[in-house]
């Protein structure tokens, strides 16, 4: 499995270990560049962190960005899992560096699925083994395994890629995730802070520096993967990485002042925001994603944080379902945000059908606007008439499925 | 239909006037005492605020607390409704005081239902009239109707009474309350702050003045009203009221010192407590009700805040729903919360079965745990370990049902 974007220097697998339930299901994945490479990441934000958490968040600071490989796993989540989930994350990403005849330290760990439960490490070192194997020699393209490999409820993979020019030099960035429920992630940064149990590994031929690779990531994870949610709940195993190899030959990024270091961030920005529409997709029970736009206010902030009530509101995302053109829960729902507003000045559209102007009804076609409701992508948007700032939430519809799917997830 | 703990001197009834689309469901009552009387409120803190909302607030200042009568309708909320909205108001109450032959600062007024449309006022009129003929003339005790017609998503009316006793003379005191979705009051006074819709009318022949109910009223729902989410959405007309009229003839209570004060705020919090847990019991598509204890924490505030997230949680309770004992859940959703903590002091018990200690699970007979999960009424119960202070939350388990009834409340 090839791609025409796929990061020189890569390889990448995921296969079936044994440690999901679902017989046959890939649970583990790898990722490793073949040359040194640098790495930034993100970390969930709840206080409950999982051990793998912990450890790759440690060893990014220890080794200043230098990594070379990530391994992953689902069907356990190694969260709350206290001394002995350590060690066993230690333990399992010790087998990675000896395997690949790497620093242990430039070994980073990522794992999703029940919380509290341990992971079967004897089927574990199995699967890492049959992974190194796999990849050791020469460039191994199946990302698209990989990103197989480390759904929980997903019902489909979800992969982005895309190239991109520096000074005339073709640069690769590939990039996929996993994450259907417990999703509102904030995750930060690992001195500063940002929200699901999402997972995402993004890989890139360019030639970058941590630091940069790092702040570029803190700020399109905020305006992307921190501005969605599927039910509100806030992972203990978020994680976003970006492995960067310089393998293109494409001049080093080292300030992030220069033309290539924006043309970096907006290539990356794309593909998380490819990757971040996905997840809203794929939400569990999920049968319509909606963006929810809040603009005109006075700060970010505050449009960001009115968007985020509105996109987990179970009243506005019921009526999402049901195709109900009932914007009241919608302003409801910003009037218990925490945000200040003059309900007066409030405008609010489904599509492009002002349905609300001063805090009141106006008149309009309720069929049509029930007609643009049964889409399976919509647009609701909120003017708050107060300043010039914006923000946007992605979500998707409240179903029957999604209690179905959450009722029964782990007995 | 009468009752030994109905309070004097006072009259309610509740009849179909028409403004429900449920043809023949009651969508109209009417408190009233036949002497002059006292009151206290809180009010919904959303910042959209409906318009009866903002008339019985405005009116209960301007009269510092003296009140004849609450008319209530459902079926329109008169939320989101502008100036004609507030028109509305101020004039189906004027034929409440016209009606009545009082004062109309002391009529107070209430509506629930659908947000942005406008109360049908020729049909109103018509069933206001009807409730003043019923109770115009001694003492109508239907607050069973009243109870009934203030239903909207609602399975069940919901009741309570008592009688308790001042210096050796019986004081009684009645309340019903309606609230089954939209549920997370936040409700506070008319000059500080409090969440849901929900509406709650208590009648008492208690003799009081209106500081002291307005006082022992906030304290109560700060602990029962505020304390109960059914989706977490908070609505825009949670109103819930005291009237006293003193014809008991117990002696009057003037300030929070005396014994009779301590008498009468422990029995309103009796019925308010009694009150809320009919609430949780009948959320929305609700199969089981859960308590969320919080203790050992550091503050009250700090414990609450943590119950909150977790009576919140679409994961903790779509668990609850299939009887899953996943108390990693919790564990990540205590772990959002805001509050500082420290996961390693964290125990968890569901019913008395210790399932989590040290942030970690210990061996726990999970058979057991299912089965106790499959009652109707659970507790949850988080030890901090970190302090002396504890607080609570009532919710109920998140279901396909609830799914079904908000997709299609209005269209």
């Amino acid at each position: 499995m090839t791609s025409s974007s796929w990061p020189l220097g890569f390889s990448a697998t995921g296969l079936a270990a044994g440690l999901s339930k679902k017989k046959g299901k890939k649970d583990m994945a790898l990722f490793m560049s073949h040359v040194p490479a640098n790495g930034g990441a993100v970390f969930t934000n709840n206080q409950v962190k999982a051990a793998p958490v912990v450890l790759t968040h440690d060893r990014l600071i220890k080794t200043r960005g230098h990594v070379r490989a990530v391994i992953v796993n689902s069907g356990s989540a190694n969260a709350a899992t206290g001394r002995p989930g350590m060690h066993d994350a230690l333990t399992s990403t010790g087998w990675v560096a000896d395997g690949l005849n790497i620093s242990k330290d430039e070994v980073w760990v990522a794992s999703t699925g029940v919380i509290g439960t341990r992971i079967n490490l004897p089927k574990y070192k199995k699967g890492a083994k049959r992974l190194m194997d796999r990849v050791k020699d020469g460039s191994v393209t199946e990302g698209a395994l990989a990103a197989e490999a480390i759904m929980t409820t997903d019902t489909v993979p979800k992969k982005a890629e895309i190239t991109f020019l520096i000074d005339g030099t073709p640069v690769r960035i590939w990039g996929c995730v996993k994450g259907a429920g417990m999703i509102h992630p904030d995750m930060r940064g690992p001195r500063g802070q940002l929200h699901a149990t999402m997972l995402g590994f993004i890989l890139t031929d360019a030639a970058i520096r941590p630091a940069m690779i790092q702040r570029a990531l803190e700020w399109v994870a905020d305006k992307t993967f921190n501005c969605v949610s599927v039910d509100g709940d806030t992972s203990t195993n978020d994680f976003v990485c970006v492995i960067a190899n310089g393998v293109s030959g494409a001049k080093e990024i080292t300030t992030t002042e220069e033309r290539a270091y924006f043309a970096f961030r907006s290539a990356l920005h794309e593909i998380c925001e490819r990757l971040t529409t996905q997840m809203a997709m794929d939400g569990e029970g999920a049968s319509k994603m909606v963006q929810i736009f809040v603009e005109s206010a006075r700060t970010e902030t505050a449009a960001r944080q009115m968007a985020a009530v509105i996109a987990s509101s179970p009243l506005c995302k019921t009526a999402f379902h049901g195709a109900d053109p009932n914007w009241g829960r919608i302003l409801a729902a910003m009037g218990r945000s925490g945000v200040k507003f003059d309900p007066t000045r409030v405008r609010i559209w489904l599509g492009d059908m002002l349905v609300c102007k001063g805090g009141v009804e106006v008149p309009f076609d309720e069929k049509a606007a029930i007609t643009y409701l049964k889409n399976k992508r919509l647009i609701v948007r909120v003017d708050l008439g107060l300043g010039k700032r914006w923000s946007h939430y992605k979500t998707c519809d409240f179903t029957g499925q999604y209690v179905g799917i959450n009722a029964g997830y782990r007995t």
